[in-house]
């Protein structure tokens, strides 16, 4: 099948290579985040600006855009290949290297300080080396939104996820801002009128919460043999090909959020490990955008492990791992699992009020990168989006605008793929149910194979070969439907 | 004071570079060896063989030859700068980018599997992938040979030792295995008319001992705001720059191995932390030689360590840790820890027999370098040489010539440094002895400060600044002398 010349294979060779060095600076950034010595920052921020600006600069040299003019291939694969290759290179060329130098050094030493900074709700103590980095990622916004056509914050957006644009975004943000408010109160009014459920009683041992994840993890199927589950400040899903590192955070008194935080994650890795091994390195094996991957995540953390099913094959496990206690009834635990309740951490919020903090934050953002708003006003602007959006008001910054690591760590023009990725999830696992009504039965058995199954075929296998819109329409039937999300919230959370 | 030209400034950001990505090789090895999942080893493999091509391809550009040449300097740092790049130039250049590409994959490789082959004393398992590391050694020894003018082996030995040649090495070996055996035979009869010292009682948990390590490094000088201590199949000081990462391992029948270990990569660790922050990342900001670091390693486990001094410090630690034992009395203590008895592991001998065990192997990888001896005989030839230099015979090849990481792991002609590196702490350590009287008495109370002193002064301060040699000659006052060496030996095992 395939037909490719000279330039195609010289360029698969370099992306090779430029793959590898992002699996390198996955591994440096997990280790960053879960064992590095405090006093290593320096160092290592070094290192990954090192690594950095090399990558920027293998795919930015002057041969590159030669190649991808030359390359020829008359295979889908490759051909999807290519404009992947095309979008990194045009995102690449539009920033100088020194600038990517800076931004890098500057965020690994903002990220570091940050950790201390949420602590000890020490805004005014982050704030510069904070202003340090909005300035280069708005610097970097400027010169690619000039370069790719783009407003500056659509710019950043894109390098996340492709295509996505605010023209698109904003209207969909807006009508979830207006369906919200009124579907909370509804919520909330209905909650009212049932018995509240009881709580598991604490303490929850962190070997304990460990013992449950690593479990859970592997009736989800996660391969130990080529991963790991580590604790961090902030969760996430890192490391390298072949090498899934995820990372969770335990509480002594509550065990949900490290759980839910582990679900999460393992959703993220499933993802990763179910990329087509063939492609390895290569653009096109890459997994898609953020809000795809957000959407494999809360596939398992929303959609499937809040069911009735799963709740009832996890409670005997939580029962025997954390000892006998009536909350554990499959009922009240379910209750307990999808309660509303308005509060101020992101990463812990419900499904319903999760949104309202993705739209803080994603007007926010835009409006830092647009300059109109000055990074020492963001306390107020954070604090006065929360009473309007969910009714409360942060006690302090580290349960407020500090609570994140993504703008200290540099990434702007992300948060809105996290809700764009949960709209993806209701929809895909509608489909999934209606194409196999095996799943949740099985999931209900703590067999997730028919789910993951169809994920496989439908996402994992795809890489990057098609886009956002295709594969959904291709899995679903449909372009992305924001309806489907707010089907499934009432579904849920409504009588 | 400087005035160098603009080709050593390009030289200087080229080798920073370089330098760097020798942290981020140094983190992934740690990682690799510490960490990592078993069945990310194939992915691990490709990255550290991608940093390496890279590395050597910055090495080896057409450029580095034409700024080499024209670096114009006139400060003695930057001049030894300047001729460690034309060392480190002429090595990589020697050796063709594909065969760099070869030897690290293979290597990567060969060291997973080495860790099963140990454990099951598998030899004719691991021998494929064995002898495929040895056939790309063999190459690059005599395509670096020709380059440079040296034996295939002297090339090999000249990348971790520079300028130490077999010529002036065999002669000292040959006559420490002249003086050994009989030496031994004495020591082993003096000890016969003693009283057996007493082993205290195990077991000894690993969290024990490693709250005693962890105490111990503590005392020596061990940042652990840049460094951690973690546990490895073979004890090792790795990691980067400000990120000191030392390993070993326990054994809960014996705390002995684990804390010498301990002890030992402490030392290699407080090289590290204290060579010139001003010139780190360059070449002369880097430790000298092998053998000059394992003086530091030594120095402080058998020179310092293993004093009477330090065992009366230590031996109510490990009381207090490990519960009362008559057989922690000091006077017992110290013999147990000086007890002469030959045995098949070489990082756990004692300093009498540990030579032979580094003699032993330096005129096998001879051999096997030079084609004298076929890989598939060397268990065969390691028990005849066994049973010839200790007169014991290993019951498997773990016990034997599977024990170590470093022919598996790629590394060829670096035995020899043990034992130049034990000759040199020797030498230093009696200097300086001389030069701080308050250094033994210091180690009595648990204050390193005095020797940790003497030795940045004198050795981690210069970093490549001077040659070995020339290191010796102004710190000791003469050249490796290995009359020290035997003098020391002597001195604490003999009446």
């Amino acid at each position: 099948m395939s037909g490719h010349n000279e330039a195609y294979g010289a360029l698969a060779t370099r992306f090779q290579r430029i793959g590898v060095m992002g699996d390198v600076l996955g591994l440096l950034q997990w280790d960053q985040a879960t064992l590095m010595p405090q006093g290593s920052a320096d160092g290592r921020a070094e290192q990954m600006a090192t690594l950095g600006v090399l990558r920027h600069e293998m795919l930015t040299a002057p041969e590159m855009a030669d190649l991808l003019a030359a390359a020829a291939v008359d295979d889908p694969w490759e051909s999807a290949n290519v404009a992947r290759m095309r979008h990194m290179q045009a995102h690449a060329s539009a920033v100088p290297s020194d600038l990517v130098a800076a931004q890098t050094k500057a965020a690994a030493g903002c990220e570091m300080r940050w950790r201390t900074a949420r602590q000890e709700n020490d805004f005014l103590g982050l704030l510069p080396s904070f202003r340090e980095v909005l300035r280069l990622a708005r610097e970097i916004a400027v010169v690619k939104g000039e370069a790719l056509g783009l407003s500056p914050y659509d710019a950043l957006l894109d390098s996340y996820e492709p295509a996505a644009r605010s023209a698109q975004i904003d209207p969909i943000f807006a009508d979830l801002r207006d369906f919200l408010p009124d579907f909370l109160a509804e919520v909330l009014q209905y909650q009212a009128s049932l018995v509240e459920p009881v709580a598991p009683k604490g303490p929850f041992s962190q070997a304990k919460q460990q013992a449950v994840a690593h479990r859970l993890m592997a009736v989800l199927g996660f391969d130990f043999d080529k991963g790991r589950l580590d604790v961090s400040a902030h969760p996430f899903c890192g490391g390298a090909s072949d090498d899934v590192r995820i990372t969770t955070r335990y509480h002594e008194d509550g065990f949900l959020p490290g759980l839910m935080g582990v679900l999460h994650e393992t959703g993220h890795a499933l993802y990763e490990a179910g990329l087509p091994a063939a492609w390895r390195y290569q653009p096109v094996g890459a997994a898609l955008g953020m809000a795809m991957h957000e959407s494999q995540s809360l596939i398992v953390e929303m959609q499937a492990c809040r069911t009735e099913q799963f709740v009832g094959f996890v409670a005997p496990i939580l029962a025997e791992v954390f000892g006998d206690d009536a909350a554990w009834e499959p009922g009240n635990l379910h209750k307990f699992y999808s309660w509303v309740k308005p509060d101020f951490i992101r990463v812990d919020a419900d499904e319903v009020t999760y949104p309202a903090h993705v739209i803080l934050r994603t007007r926010l953002e835009q409006a830092l990168i647009g300059g109109d708003l000055d990074l020492g006003d963001l306390p107020g602007a954070w604090n006065d989006g929360m009473k309007e959006l969910l009714g409360i008001t942060p006690p302090n910054d580290g349960l407020g605008c500090l609570q994140d690591i993504h703008w200290p760590g540099g990434d702007w023009g992300y948060f809105p793929t996290y809700t764009l990725g949960a709209m993806a999830a209701a929809q895909l696992f509608a489909a999934a149910k209606d194409a196999v009504p095996e799943i949740l039965p099985g999931i209900g058995r703590g067999d997730f194979a028919p789910m993951i199954g169809w994920l496989r075929a439908n996402v994992h296998s795809h890489g990057s070969r098609l886009s956002a819109d295709e594969l959904l329409v291709q899995a679903t039937g449909r372009s992305l439907d924001p309806g489907a999300f707010q089907a499934h919230l009432k579904d849920r959370y409504l009588p």
